[in-house]
């Protein structure tokens, strides 16, 4: 049976969908790794890259597309999710503005987000439910027009 | 829990990802309706392409192609499977040879495929368990090399 989860569940992950684009705006390493399953078969596709598989694979590519980034934006927009009991499967659309080498770029990318729902303990030994990426991948959209929203 | 799914599951899920292939080499939008979830919400996203949400953009999407394409051979390979209760999450590198518009291509396209388990009636009223492509997104790899492998 499939999206039977709650409104509230469906919230939870669009929360995490924001958090991992809001990650990757900060250029972080330390905020990319709280949105990220550290497991040795977590995946990552990049918009033209190989595959990255498991987390030391996938850490690294964050450092290399951080140390050559500038600034990057992110207008996330066609959100569509589906959960399957632990699992969300989300697909958006990144409208990307970014400078890259001094160059100021708009583009679309189409994303592949696969979270898993986990218990992680916090401080106080008490269980956390969080929703972490076991899986991204992204491709760039062709004929890409970016939406018409005014800041 | 993750991957407690059986050696059995796990190749159940690969002979469905193997026929997802062949239907694609055989230009049939018959075979590519057998191996498809024919749900409002399954989604495709073609190396490129905006996303076709809904079996019914995603069937034409499949006709468009078959009808620009005269020929296409897939040897599938660094395929991983991940399967999570009724969801199983596939990527794999696509070495493609075919033939558009008379010329002769070689690529290699990185794509996820996830699966849902479903009990389909056979027509004999049993149930038939079944892996149904809900999720297929493909994205083309840069810098790619074909593999060595001789016919």
């Amino acid at each position: 049976m499939r999206n039977k989860a709650s409104k509230e569940e469906e919230k939870e992950v669009e929360k995490s969908n924001i958090r991992f684009y809001q990650a990757f705006e900060s250029l972080s390493l330390e905020k990319m790794e709280e949105v990220w399953d550290h497991a040795d078969n977590t995946v990552c596709v990049h918009p033209g890259w190989d595959m990255s598989i498991g987390w030391m694979a996938i850490r690294d590519s964050w450092n290399r597309i951080f140390q050559n980034t500038e600034m990057i934006k992110f207008i996330v927009t066609n959100t569509k999710i589906k959960i399957f009991e632990n699992i969300a499967i989300v697909v958006c659309l990144e409208n990307i503005e970014t400078i890259v080498n001094e160059n100021n770029i708009r583009m679309g990318v189409i994303a592949t987000n696969i979270f898993e729902r986990q218990n992680i303990k916090n401080n106080n030994n008490n269980n956390n439910v969080k929703w972490l990426i076991i899986h991204h991948q992204g491709s760039v959209a062709s004929n890409y027009i970016p939406p018409n929203i005014s800041d």
